[in-house]
């Protein structure tokens, strides 16, 4: 990897799961360089040390966050903290003359007054005056906003929920083919969506052998979705989504149900609205009318994997979509992103086949 | 275990996960005694040396299936055989005497028509000639057929997914509090509910770290539950109804997407409506509101434990509702029919507490 | 459970793994009521708020551990409690009259040094001054030290390693026929053997679809099953102890490798001599030559089932021995010795055969 | 992938396990071209239809296996057949030009009558022809014989068990630090070690939440390494080899206890030796002293971890060694021999650092 001076990368972050996904694929990639690994908890610890089934040449140092040093040695920066803290790096960053991916919900919505109310915890712990920097920010659904990424400062990389059951409704809802009203998201996750951060419902002795919802009713991931369909429709929508822990470690479903506006579609019509809207898109594989994924499909890749079928009985529509909630859910997600804004090809360095089984 | 001469169980199927699971629930059972086991694939061998882990005291051999045989030693018999099979020997078995409790799909239906169109396969195969059986046959939803089970000779024990589905909204569509279209059922199993027949989709190198649906529109258990939700109902339903394959052993979640007819109903008022219907039932627990179930909250027992939630917003209502689906989703709630049948409590002998974790 | 006073049982340290094992496994118990809950966590909240999958008839407070009001209400503690803490209580409980099992590692050692420079942090926050007890506790091995236990006051349950590596290879030290060095254990665990305070190791996204050792030379349990084999050989013996850490809940697997002083002696003659030992141990079950026991055949059961084979090659005998680490390698070996404490059958009230799958 | 003329490889095998990690390695290797893809089961069906989860360019036809058709299409051969039907083939393809690494067992043993006694039911309903082949043929632990696999028109790729255990003790042997004899080899592998065939034991079902050992004695794999070490020695050895099966789908871990010749050595002084014999090779990597290796940490790739540690109490050693079983241990080493035979980079093409987690 010898690039020109424009692609130097900053992690910020990079002892959680989104961290440790990043510096996997930018370790492979052939345009850009990790030349700043910073992180909180871990600071001052070498990273082979810390990390040895990941190890990097050279062995570097995990160093304190220190924005003045980022702006020196980095171009862009990927933020990989816990929600709130981005915020607190974000306007200095730019300041410094660094794009940003920040993956993290800080800059997800265009108002920083529902953030405020959604992500209340955080929010009573800061005084965020940046709702200039929330209007800016580009919403990173890279299939989606591919030309505003293109030229943005500052990229809000999707939730995995989010990405997962938007990507086959979008294309729906734009063309005014399903109601937007009445939709069910039945999401699946693996554990890692919950984190690194040690958890008790996220031991292996708890989560094992079972699968459980939570968040039922206002899941913080419920509004992101629904500021998208709402975009899209021009109506304000009212959706249904349940997220459900799985015994796995990676991996996301979502099983989504809507209604069909013209209850003539056949599942092959829909198949082909589907296939049109993504068939230039690298990044997104819709399936024969017929074959349902599995997230082992797309594991440990920035794949998305989509199908859909019709219940010609009652007008239903029923579609499933998998990702690997922590590549194309996350930190994958955010290279293509880094890859757009770059002018690179969006794929560039991202695994796109998995391994099975 | 000494007992009167009617509570003499004969076991058919023995070696697959019903029968295990039957076999292991009577071994404790204080009133039951297994006279009789049969199996095809395992016949003449010793029971213990088949199954170390299940030891049987004076070590029975597993026996020929031998209708003759079966009617003298024993009172009830529980068929735990591929669908199909049962009606080949159900006729036979009544007219020997004895009272059946079958956890195939033989006997779900009252229409043998209807049979034959979903069973496809396995009606190609056999002409039956038990159409009154068919129409006689008390479908085994314990907490809802009690009286009728109470009598009867014939008792087919629900599918596992109809039971998990079918508990938590029959209470509202019979006080038809709940609109009887449009409702979603999107369910989640363990591998166990395929069955022991090795395949390759079961295999722990495919189904681990992986979720997927399967059998989106038109899986069998589909017209089970309608036919269900359409006899409480007095009106032909169609419903939504997706299984996904966990990967875990056992364990059944279903979420039940409905909608209120009444948008004005609390959680807590869908709550009470659950409660006082199931307040007398042993083996249902209906959770307090916020509180979510997880499937292995019952693993190895006979309860199910039911949850509700409302989303004020757009009168959506949110069942959840987990089951063991070999227990009470199989060979339990058939020992729970044992149980009606035989005049006992019905969760006599049946686990109802799962050991965490 | 309509009980004696002396059947009045104080659980302390309610909501780890070992109090919620001990809680489930007295709440079926016919002779034992459990009359006092406490705990540190979770002091205050009413228990089945907190344990929603394991409810207790009145659902009884979590209380603040206080000797005096124990020594009241119970005849008998049992103490779950991380190491160190139990030796806190231990003389005020027995000096309040109470007979105590505990299941931590505080009183396993007859030398109080050893203790100290083994769990040498516990140590470096506590002065202990209870070497009397030391010396007076019964090592809870119970198959081994059964009419010991009968009568003593202070039974220390053992760890889980030692109770699963033990077993086979006592009898055999005991009667000469293994040589007593180079004796090599390699043991395999789930995760809930190391308890339920959240760790990152134990998360499921960590420890999924992957196996390592840990601990390797040193591990605490090393000198605990040294102590034993050194005493029943009258040598002081050095293993090799060697835990893996298995992406499953829970379950605990010894293979172990030694040398038989008779080199003639076959895998048979073996099997003979460990069912001769423990033909009338209830928790126990030699298998025939040939057949190696899973974890699963165990799991929820208070049994331990052992196996053995011998290489005429090398005159090499190895022993597989399964338990659940948290039933008889833990909380269920407690009440194992709390029955023969009381006088009742040892495996009163005990599960002794799984749920399978 | 334009490729000159003498990179042409055939899979045979396409549709196991063995078969699809070597597609997955070869489609993004950046010198060799697949140019036919043979299978029993599954030929005639297009790829991508039969394996939608690794799609190929132009979606291949799966063929019926041809010898002709082989040696006019391609250069190199990879066989991954079950034990017996790559000496079926083997002859015929070398006749014909190719030159072939054989995945299966029937040419790692130098003697035709010893691979007859082991692999007796192969054996039983075959002739074979080849012990000239045999004795030709190189065993292809790649870092072991890399000068003889260079040259070699047929290459015995190891089992997934000896290269594990192997890779870490044969140094040892090689210099005589290690006693030859009493060597114990404690192996831990996934179910996909069982290959795709579908069997009870590997179901879900029966594999998830437990760990047993198999093969106990006698394991097939124990003469295969035997073959090594006595190799290597020039003595006659006789080493336990115990294999488990572990409920996860891919990886593999040996420990492996011996005993040091000079006492004296040092668990540093011991990595010494590894790390001295490994330094250059890119696929192996020894950890510092007290760093023991999870298999995740090499899952999808090709590289083996390795560590080892003291017991100054006893002499003892304790190496503790990983693999991916189907990359490593399988495929992937296929390739890398394959690399070698064309005068490649060993591990061009080849992944050497996992996603994690």
């Amino acid at each position: 990897m010898v690039n020109g001076a424009s692609n130097r990368i900053a992690i910020i972050g990079a002892s959680g799961y989104g961290g440790l996904q990043s510096i996997r694929l930018l370790k492979d990639h052939p345009k850009f360089d990790i030349t700043y690994l910073g992180a909180k908890r871990n600071a001052g610890k070498a990273w082979n040390d810390f990390c040895p089934y990941l190890p990097l040449d050279h062995n570097p140092l995990i160093e304190e966050i220190n924005i003045e040093k980022i702006s020196e040695v980095a171009d862009f920066a990927i933020l990989s903290l816990p929600n709130g803290l981005a915020s607190d790096l974000v306007p200095d960053l730019l300041d410094g003359g660094l794009r940003v991916v920040d993956l993290s919900a800080d800059y997800r919505y265009r108002s920083l007054e529902q953030w405020n109310q959604i992500y209340l915890k955080e929010a009573s712990v800061r005084q965020r005056n940046d709702k200039h920097l929330c209007l800016e920010a580009v919403y990173g659904l890279s299939e989606w906003n591919f030309s505003k990424i293109k030229t943005s400062r500052l990229v809000a990389s999707p939730g995995c929920f989010p990405t997962a059951s938007l990507l086959p409704i979008l294309p729906f809802l734009n063309q005014g083919l399903l109601e937007y009203q009445g939709i069910i998201i039945d999401s699946k996750t693996g554990t890692s969506g919950g984190g690194r951060t040690p958890q008790e419902k996220l031991l292996l002795s708890e989560a094992a052998e079972s699968i459980a919802p939570y968040g039922v009713i206002g899941h913080r991931h419920t509004s992101e979705i629904e500021q998208l369909t709402s975009e899209v429709t021009g109506q304000q929508t009212y959706l249904q989504f349940t997220p459900h822990l799985v015994p796995m470690a990676k991996g996301l479903l979502s099983t989504v149900y809507g209604r069909l506006r013209d209850p003539g579609l056949t599942a092959e019509d829909c198949r082909t609205v589907l296939d049109s809207f993504y068939r230039n898109q690298p990044c997104i594989e819709v399936l024969p009318v017929g074959i349902y994924p599995a997230t082992k499909w797309v594991r440990n890749t920035n794949r998305a994997l989509l199908s859909v079928q019709v219940d010609n009985r009652n007008g239903r529509v029923i579609f499933t979509s998998v990702i690997d909630n922590l590549i194309k859910g996350q930190a994958g997600q955010g290279i293509q992103n880094l890859n757009i804004m770059a002018g690179y090809e969006q794929e560039l360095g991202l695994p796109l086949v998995t391994f099975y089984p």
